[in-house]
């Protein structure tokens, strides 16, 4: 792994020349994984990575933090599509917008990335128990990552996640320990647990490896529009560690030379349960929230990685909105009808929110922009039916009528 | 086209130089495409498919029933992934097993190929709304397909489909209409709707194009393994189109000289309706079933399309097999627990199937075989958790005992 140079903490900027695994600075803060990019360089140019036949989020694995002998899990994540949306961008009054699905990974979330390289760096070490705490997507994506794998997945989830969420983890054969609390109080068990029992975490708020596999969603973002950038990136927020992946992912094809500029964040928290939106408009500490929103997956009241969040959001000179539940709601009414792409409410959090931008006259219509679908919305098909509506009933014996409009 | 040559009845061998659009024989019978295949031997070879940077089921557009100027739907279907399945094999007691995921295409299963057939055949007759019955997946799929390409699409569905895809129909602004009774009530009000508002027909057991979208699942699996064609393919039948679109890729492929042997099929019903099955036992017509089962998808009683499926078993030298819910639901685990691979019970009914076949010595222990998950498990919750049990609750101030095995 010559790419990999070793760590350096996010709070306190201590280097450290060796990331065994999983662990924070002494300082509590994270850690980030340091690259030498004049390695990566000399490993990759646009035009290897475009002449790769492996159609994942491996094809970029001189930027990532493995080895050449690192088995890569069986799953097939990454390259998920990326829509030019023309009906949904005359919809939002935006010049050029772009929809990634990562719904479409293996086990349906953008998750899938962190959970693969979860699984490689677990084999690396020796573990054969992997964990985490999740609002459900992380779980699911351990638990269908690890099965494919052989390996054994605990999972502490708070008992409000959906049903789509839990029925995966049990198919997957995860151990599920549904917490009766919320996710803050799921997270705490997860910590113990891994502490007491030596489990191998794969929390992204501690495992800097994390962030590594999410960070592929924007190298195939950038690879899919020709290494053009797009002006804004928007995504939903929860624990932070997915916007912060999304940022490394830019900047790490920045100082590789493959890209000539950055974009600029959008990010996307529900407006009741919006504490890294909270802390960047008042310029304070984050804030512990109430969880109460239909999107699930950003539900996080008490955000985990809110330092690596909020350096993104400021370094690429971002913003961060907040969206009520209904303007979720309509973002997947309008996604599914327009694009025929179907997002759970977290997914489609970061289109409300850039559509709310727009509006707002945050974002300018003449700009390009990619709005992430972090999951599928069959995890949840009852806010769907809520977003949608109801099928008309008819008995069998129905009598067609003369005419019938197709939006009646 | 000059791919094209025409259709052929199934039933009386008439002949027909243009195919229209959707229909069938004066006789009643179904209509194949007929395609002159030294015109695809020039166009396509394992050389130049292979090195097809189009991965979705248009990489093999030689073989289709579209012409250069056929606008192609927008959502990314197919290559879906093909995995070795090394544990699962042993459990099964087969030497080489592999699990074909089409549960990963953009609306969750394999009539996504279908649709995006349809979608792509409608737009080049001009037609603006597409309409046919469904179980749940032809209707999400077109839904899906026709949203993303600006058709509007009306679904008729049997109210016993699972809230997955009646959300997925919503979500996608498809007009739905549930029919409180079974299939064969659906598909008769479809298609008298069809007949009165001249809508473009996507019924598979009408429309012959359909088939030609489903058969590059097995175009698929050829490639991806490397143009060797397994022993055994065994597929979940319902009306019967899959299996015999199953087929139709592999003797198209055959017939093109890009491999030299073909599988012998293996077609699952469920016990409790498997009117195709009885059929081929007993050497008798298809008689019509009750629809009583969990596999909701391949629930039908009637089914309409047996010519195709029958004649495509029998060609193949292949055989039948009903499996038991109680079978499906241990099939969904298994896959879950050993691959990673999240089905819904018809999904899974492939590989439960297959295992049974094993058992019974009717597919040997030194096949290799592949079993094509048509629908994800996101589809349909409820069975998935019958499958495999609830989560262990705990309340949030839980202690951890001194010691936790995995599986307790």
């Amino acid at each position: 792994m010559k790419q990999v140079l070793g760590g350096r903490c996010v709070r306190c900027g201590r280097e450290f020349s060796h990331i065994k695994g999983p662990g924070a600075c002494p300082c509590g803060g994270m850690l980030d994984i340091v690259y030498d990019y004049s390695v990566i360089r000399r490993a990759a140019s646009r035009e290897t990575i475009s002449g790769c036949r492996d159609y994942s989020m491996w094809r970029y694995r001189a930027f990532l933090p493995v080895g050449e002998d690192t088995l890569i899990p069986p799953l097939r994540v990454g390259w998920s599509p990326l829509y030019r949306s023309v009906r949904l961008a005359r919809l939002t009054s935006i010049d050029r917008l772009y929809v990634k699905d990562d719904g479409l990974n293996p086990t349906g979330s953008l998750k899938d990335r962190a959970s693969a390289m979860a699984v490689a760096k677990a084999q690396e070490a020796g573990a054969s128990v992997i964990c985490c705490a999740s609002t459900g997507n992380a779980g699911s994506s351990l638990a269908g990552n690890a099965a494919a794998a052989g390996m054994d997945a605990v999972i502490f989830i708070p008992s409000r996640a959906p049903r789509g969420k839990v029925a995966q983890l049990k198919i997957f054969g995860a151990m599920v320990v549904m917490v009766e609390g919320s996710y803050e109080d799921a997270f705490r068990l997860s910590a113990e647990a891994i502490g007491r029992y030596g489990w191998y975490d794969r929390n992204a708020a501690v495992n800097p490896f994390m962030m590594e596999g999410k960070k592929t969603v924007s190298f195939e973002i950038a690879e899919q529009l020709g290494w053009q950038v797009p002006d804004w990136v928007a995504v939903s927020v929860g624990d932070g560690c997915t916007i912060a992946g999304v940022w490394k992912g830019f900047t790490d094809l920045f100082a590789a030379g493959l890209i000539d500029r950055l974009p600029r964040l959008v990010s996307v928290q529900a407006a009741n349960c919006c504490p890294i939106h909270r802390a960047l408009h008042t310029g304070g500490d984050v804030v512990a929230c109430s969880e109460d929103t239909i999107a699930d997956s950003i539900a996080v009241g008490v955000p985990r990685n809110p330092d690596k969040a909020i350096r993104a959001i400021r370094e690429s000179n971002g913003i961060t909105v907040e969206v009520e539940d209904g303007e979720i709601l309509e973002a997947m009414s309008v996604l599914g009808r327009t694009q025929g792409v179907f997002a759970e409410p977290a997914g489609a959090a970061g289109l409300a929110g850039l559509m709310k931008a727009v509006r707002q006259g945050l974002v300018p219509k003449d700009a390009s922009a990619v709005a992430i679908v972090t999951g599928n919305g069959l995890k949840d098909t009852v806010n769907a039916i809520r977003a949608a509506g109801e099928p008309m009933r008819v008995p069998p014996d129905f009598r067609l009528p003369d005419e019938w409009l197709f939006r009646p």
